[in-house]
C-alpha cells in the first residue's frame, strides 16, 4: 500500500513528520509489517533524531554546513546556487529511503526518535515529496 | 513477522550481530524475502562492513572520531556529556535501517560482510535494541 | 522476489543502473510494491543521485575524495592498497540498502533521481553483485 505525503517546507532545518506518517500507519490497519519512506527529492533527506531538544537539531545542522560549506572552490556545479552543489552532498551522506518495522499497528520507534525531513535548500518554497509503502506481515 | 534483538554493549565501538540475525531469519524459515534491521536508539547506528581484518574496525572508530570530535565549541547540546551529540552526528551520517534480502533461506551478505552494530556512547551500559522484520516473497 | 544483477565497473566512479532496475521491476509485473537494492560489497556503495547534470557526479567524487584521503597516517589496514581502507570508510558514510516503492508498476523515483552504484576503488575490474528484492503490496 502506498501513499504520498506533501511536507511544506520553508528553508533549510528539520520538519518533524513522525506524527503524518503515524496517522498513515494507523489509517492502514496494519498489525505486523514494515513502514518503508522514501524522499523523491536530491537535495533534500530524511532522518531519524533525537526529538527531546531541540538544540540537537540545531547543532546537527550547523555542524553538516560547517562539513559541506557553500561556495567550496571544489565545485563546478555551480549554476543552480551556492546551496545546491551542497544539498546534493549533504543528501549523499543521508537517507533517501527509511524502514521502520510496525508491530501492533504502530511503528516501532524508540522514545527519543522523531521522524524528520531534513531540507537542504535555503529558498525551497515548494512542498516536499515522500513516498510511503507499507508491507503487511 | 517482527522480533526484537538485545544486544549488550561496553562502550564505543562495532558489534558483531551477524550470527544472532542470521539465526533469527533462519527460525523464521522463509525461502525468499527482505530482512530489515532497525535501531530504535539515536546514539548507535548499523553498519555493515567487513568482517576479515579487525584493523578496518578500528580505522573506521579513528577515522569517524577524528571527523566528528567530542568538545566541538560548535555544539550547543552539551548537557549529556561529551560524547553525546558526536553521537547524534555520527547516528545520522550512518544508517537507523537496513534491508538485506533472503534467498534459500539465508540472508544474500557478500562474503566479507558482517552485520554490526555500531555504538557511539563511551559508557552506555544498557543493551541496545534492535527490531528485525521478515517479509515473505 | 529476488533477482542479482551483476554491474560492470572500470574504476571509481558513478555507475548509472536505473535502466536495468526499472527492467527488473517492469518483469516483475507488481502494481504496487517496494523494490529493494542490497549491494554484496564493503568498497562500493549505493546512491540516489541527480541525474541531470554531469558536474554533480564529478563535484560528488571529488568531494568525498577529498574528505576520506587516500595514505592517510591513521590507517591500519594498508596491505590492500591505498585505496581501499577510503573506500570502506565511503561504504560507511552511504548506503549499502535503498528501498524504492512501486506504484502502477514503476519505481517511485523523482524526475530528477537516478539509482547508482559507487565503486570506489580505483582498479576493481570484477563487476560488482547487486540483490533486488521485490515486495507486492
Amino acid at each position: 500500500m502506498n501513499s504520498q505525503l506533501l511536507i511544506p517546507v520553508t528553508g533549510q532545518g528539520l520538519y518533524d513528520i513522525t506524527a503524518q506518517v503515524m496517522a498513515e500507519v494507523r489509517s492502514a490497519a496494519v498489525v505486523d509489517g514494515l513502514a518503508t519512506l522514501f524522499i523523491q527529492h536530491t537535495s533534500a533527506s530524511l532522518l531519524i533524531q533525537e526529538n527531546a531538544d531541540p538544540a540537537v537539531q540545531v547543532d546537527l545542522q550547523n555542524w553538516l554546513n560547517r562539513l559541506v560549506v557553500e561556495n567550496d572552490p571544489l565545485y563546478t556545479h555551480v549554476e543552480e546556487g551556492p546551496d545546491d552543489m551542497p544539498a546534493h552532498i549533504k543528501s549523499a551522506l543521508t537517507a533517501v529511503s527509511l524502514s521502520i518495522p510496525i508491530m501492533q499497528g504502530n511503528l516501532v520507534l524508540g522514545v527519543w526518535q522523531g521522524i524528520y525531513l531534513w531540507e537542504h535548500r535555503h529558498n525551497q518554497s515548494n512542498s516536499r515529496k515522500v513516498v510511503l509503502n507499507i508491507q503487511s506481515g
